[in-house]
């Protein structure tokens, strides 16, 4: 399994990495952005378009599968691969966060967390093992520990019990994939410990124990603000060892990503690219804008003239029009030059690192994030 | 202008006719389907994909774009083609059938008909000469005069009335487009009538004295029902010149086309692939699928194996789950597919006429629409 599953760290500049994980189903240059297909789909693109943005990986949500179409299901019929038309790879997560965020009355044990679908309000238990059960019918390339992600605020002592939970469930999740994964595929652990440094650093020695051949940081960007969230990044990252990825677990705006970089993290997903591209916000080389704003409505300069995306080539007063008036084609649109332009700020970060200049090239970016924007 | 745009009629098998139509932006094989992009897109496609699946051509909607963006914003901006990233011809209908159908308080005098906007209740007035000016500043290759699409049912009396009135008025739009006109645009007449075939070959006769490139059969589809219809336009298209195009406005099915095209039909234009395929539905060579159906839930089979397009190589499985989660992915397959289909209808329908052996083609096409569909 080693063989077939690695990572190899190819340059440092300060914290920020540059490298490649290699899998069986391809390589993911990293830094790396996973486009979010929640249920089977990144929302509103062709699979072909998500690879055509320079995507290595997407990430699949365990929550959302199990419940519609199924696990088994999806086995049955040739795994999530083939049933999405996505041949890449894929990481899913566990489902924990999820259960704490969409169902209903969830209950948790040390056993696992029972919960009711928020789609038809069945009754569901989902252990560490089944978690990892229904990741390996789904045929996952990169699976995720069962995990608590702890709710902000937290007292240390809640952050402390929920973490501890939290290491009891990775130690099964192992186990399980033990059992179950095939080669090739790799199970991360999730570092807790809210924001907490003491417990974050403790979280992180005992996942290391555990052993697992890349480490996500987990339960941030919950409310805890964004310096708090990179402080918490930092701590975990000088404890993890350095020759296996790290991923920041739903996270975040481009300048979170930035940060989050220069502090040593490999690998990041998030909706906002897909969510803001429905909500007639776009990302782009000179700033966020909002299509809806009447100033854009005889502009006919293109998206972003930077980008590489031909959605990004349309005007922004076709842009304008298509969200004032409900178009579908919005939605592609943004949608599609969002996640490329997620994709392109990973490209610029590798290469920044790779040449040794990347907090001059952060700068650079944040500088036209804080100037160009409007929201 | 004459040189510019062109009718060449290549053969006829029967009365069924296969041709080309000679713009400067492109040339049309007849019969052709035009895909509707009534706000400056076809619903949930990209204007890529539009032209990928064989779409020579287009319809705006005159109505829907004059209240947005406007059609002076759109000319502003560079013309409609430019605006929605699509190069190839266009043709714009006059607004007069969407006054009727979607406009409230609308008045109808011999100047003109003002109206309500359906977006946001402005009055408007819209009369023959401002519907040509509204197409010219859109840049529609192919215009069509102003009528009152009459209302069914119909006495003979209300649809002799109506009928004149929109006679009056192709006159005028002639004149107006006389005036406005690009080179290489055309103005096509539009006949009405109801369902009484004296009028209709009266109204035929009378456009056909004010003289037009192109001549449409207009006011059906409106309840009549298909026999009715394909009546009506048996009785016009024996009354038209054969070296004119002609085209019926807002047909249909496939069995519609199959049996207009055997009237002597040439061009077609309708949002029912699109449409469907915001609701689930599938035209495929096999018949009709309703992709909500259940017993799709596990079907591995592609949507449409004998489809070209790469959208039908999706399982019936996949389709099913999106629509049943109410994915953008599921409307952006089945739209795609569906006006592929309705594109390779009319490609395999041009292959027939040529070979002389259309009657049989329809025949095996109605035999499996009628057998393999569900609803
Ligand atoms: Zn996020
Ligand atoms: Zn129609």
């Amino acid at each position: 399994m080693t063989e077939l599953f690695s990572f190899e760290l190819k340059r440092q500049d300060k914290a920020a990495r540059t490298g490649v994980i290699t899998t069986p189903r391809g390589q993911i240059r990293t830094p790396a952005f996973m486009p979010v297909g929640t249920g089977a789909t990144v929302k509103a693109m062709f699979p072909e378009d998500v690879a055509a943005t320079g995507a290595d990986i997407i990430l699949g949500n365990t929550y959302h599968l199990m419940l519609r179409p199924g696990a088994e299901r999806v086995a049955k019929l040739g795994g999530l691969h083939r049933f999405m038309h996505w041949e890449k790879p894929i990481l899913t997560d566990s489902g924990g966060y999820q259960v704490m965020s969409l169902a209903k009355l969830r209950r948790i044990t040390e056993e696992g967390v029972t919960f009711q679908s928020h789609i038809d309000g069945a009754t569901i238990h989902l252990t560490p093992e089944r978690a990892i059960e229904v990741q390996c019918l789904l045929g996952a390339d990169i699976q995720m520990v069962l995990d608590e992600c702890t709710p902000f605020p937290a007292t240390r002592e809640e952050a402390k019990r929920s973490l501890d939970l939290s290491m009891r469930w990775a130690e099964r999740s192992k186990a399980a994939f033990a059992r179950l994964g095939a080669p090739g595929q790799a199970l991360f652990g999730i570092v807790q410990g809210s924001t907490y440094p003491d417990l974050r650093e403790q979280s992180a020695r005992a996942l290391m124990e555990i052993g697992f051949p890349g480490y996500a940081v987990g339960g941030l960007a919950v409310g805890e603000g964004q310096q708090s969230m990179l402080d918490m990044v930092e701590v975990t990252t000088a404890v993890l060892p350095e020759d296996r990825p790290r991923y920041l677990m739903g996270v975040g705006t481009p300048e979170d990503l930035l940060g989050a970089i220069a502090r040593g993290i490999d690998m990041f997903d998030c909706v906002m690219p897909t969510r803001s591209g429905r909500h007639c916000q776009a990302f782009t080389w000179s700033g966020r804008l909002n299509l809806r704003n009447a100033r854009h409505a005889e502009d006919t300069r293109p998206l972003d003239a930077e980008s590489q995306c031909p959605a990004a080539q349309y005007s922004r007063a076709y842009l304008h029009h298509l969200v004032k008036s409900g178009e579908t084609l919005g939605a592609m649109l943004l949608s599609y030059a969002n996640v490329q332009f997620y994709q392109e700020l990973m490209a610029r970060s590798r290469e920044a690192i790779a040449q040794g200049r990347f907090a001059a090239f952060a700068e650079d970016v944040l500088r036209r994030y804080q100037s160009g924007g409007e929201d």
